[in-house]
């Protein structure tokens, strides 16, 4: 079995916290934590088997959590105060996941889940990224290749939400709803879909504005961006339709109707996806070569090692890594 | 007892089948229809009691429909096609409408509930108003003054929305998100939830751009306009908090955190309202001197007088209206 990586994050932050509550309670059996040794040892009730390799698997004794421990952490991670931004934890993190996806690229990983890293962290590190996002980008890449475009999907048991625009000013996201934008978007959400699984995903596209523009009256963008591109992406077999009202359309996803959903704004898409409960709320980059989710919050500084941080959107993107890189037979 | 005054809506339309509709579910037993008494009876299985005014509601036979016919309506209009523009529908709804608020302005309705009109029929009767909000203002305000502002709120059992702009492009609407426009929509919301009986309603107001503009990394309209207009509004007494992410603001209400949403647009507001199902979905028009629900979708002429019309937003909208009209003690 190729197991699913889970990277640490941030050793300040929640994230060595919410992988001991998710090993203890049992939904790490298919995966393998990439971190620091003593940094999870740190945790209550933990017991550590360092391996090298997923294939050492089978040598973990029964009730231990199997870590794989990047060659060239700094040294005393477990040592350093929680809650607080550190070079060193900045670059433990960015090392690990480095070294996960040089696994994922040698087919020893089914999936990469990551546990939150720190903006500033890496940046005091002379990481050359801000977020998992942009490294995730790069690494992929072949040497020297431009990074793929990738976009971010929100997602929870119900519904699947790929977003054109995300963290930008309403006014600036109206400007980026450009026809390669959205074309780019389906056309993502079309392969990833693929790869999980599903033949010929249903995709619906939401408009922009009310009623998506009610032909023309409330707003242009459907009848001369988003149209177009829906039109272009059927052109290339693409099972897709829209512009649709946005204020209807994840209501019908919910029930069924379409797979996912292309939003063009942040909030479009991310309040239906939170309306019933942030817990299980997953993060997933599409676009990537490999399946890679994330929990939908940060590294909780505020909160950190004092046992209140909550596993369950950990335990959903593991879930969802889970049931996206099964890829049952399209 | 007060009754609630249903209109009956444009005749060609789906009101006066639902209105049966919901008679024959025993939803109207402390309602009066407001309409043509020969269109109701044109409703299968539907008995109409023909009355001159709520006060003759204990002499009206158990099982049979009360109906007030307003003077003055065109004459045969139970023999005019469904599913088509008709003036005569257009002058008889716009009549029912008058008439309704004429008796809610004596103290004999506790509410009004409006079954869809038809644009173009108000029109082509000559109706001086586009539809029931703009009628509604003008006959709320005492002769020569301006008609009071209005807003429009969307509710379902958990939520309850109101918005600070609605049919316009989104370019548009985020030009019309003003300190006035915010500030007054929290006066209004206050007041009318004072009017259903909460002393002292929770207003959550929502910001326009994604994370309620993080600090101004995401848009300003957060720090120079909604902000100030909530600063406004908590200075006159009002309890009221935000600019909240829009992307979690309605969860958070849905869990009981607040009585009222405010949202900047369209789409913020109704995606939630709408993402568990249209069909519990009221339209409540903020602003007026009395109460008024209607269902959440027009006059259905594609389905008009076929059987196949769904009374379930009326259903909820004489809910909605029965609970907001109680008044129990602040």
């Amino acid at each position: 079995m190729t197991p699913l990586l889970v990277t640490m994050g941030d050793a300040a932050g929640i994230g060595p916290e919410i992988i001991a509550r998710a090993h203890a309670a049992g939904a790490l059996a298919d995966a393998v934590v990439v971190g620091d040794v003593g940094v999870l040892r740190r945790e209550p009730g933990t017991i550590v088997a360092r391996i090298t390799a997923p294939q050492d698997l089978p040598q973990v004794p029964p009730g231990a959590l199997p870590v794989i421990e990047p060659p060239g952490l700094p040294h005393g991670l477990a040592g350093a105060p929680r809650g607080t931004v550190d070079a060193r934890n900045g670059a433990a993190a960015a090392r690990c996941i480095e070294h996960a996806v040089a696994l994922l690229r040698e087919g020893r990983g089914a999936a990469i889940v990551t546990a939150p890293v720190h903006k500033e962290a890496l940046a005091a590190a002379g990481v050359p990224y801000p977020g998992h996002t942009e490294m995730l980008q790069a690494l992929a890449a072949p040497p020297g290749a431009e990074p793929p475009p990738v976009r971010m999907m929100l997602a929870n048991r119900e519904l699947r939400v790929v977003l054109v625009t995300i963290h930008v000013a309403l006014r600036r996201a109206i400007e980026l709803v450009t026809f390669d934008a959205v074309r780019d978007t389906i056309r993502i959400a079309h392969r990833a879909a693929q790869r999980w699984g599903l033949a010929a995903p249903r995709i619906a596209v939401a408009g922009l504005n009310p009623h998506a523009g009610e032909g023309g009256l409330f707003g242009r963008e459907e009848l001369d961006v988003i149209g177009p591109a829906i039109a272009a992406a059927q052109a290339e077999g693409i099972d897709t339709s829209g512009p649709h009202p946005p204020d209807t359309v994840f209501m019908r996803a919910r029930r069924g109707a379409f797979d996912l959903v292309v939003a063009m704004t942040h909030d479009h898409g991310l309040i239906p996806v939170k309306y019933l409960g942030v817990e299980d709320g997953v993060n997933v980059t599409l676009g990537l070569p490999f399946v890679r989710t994330s929990p939908d919050h940060g590294t909780a500084f505020d909160i950190a090692g004092q046992g209140a941080a909550d596993p369950a959107s950990l335990l959903a993107a593991l879930a969802m890594a889970r049931q996206l890189a099964a890829r049952p037979a399209a």
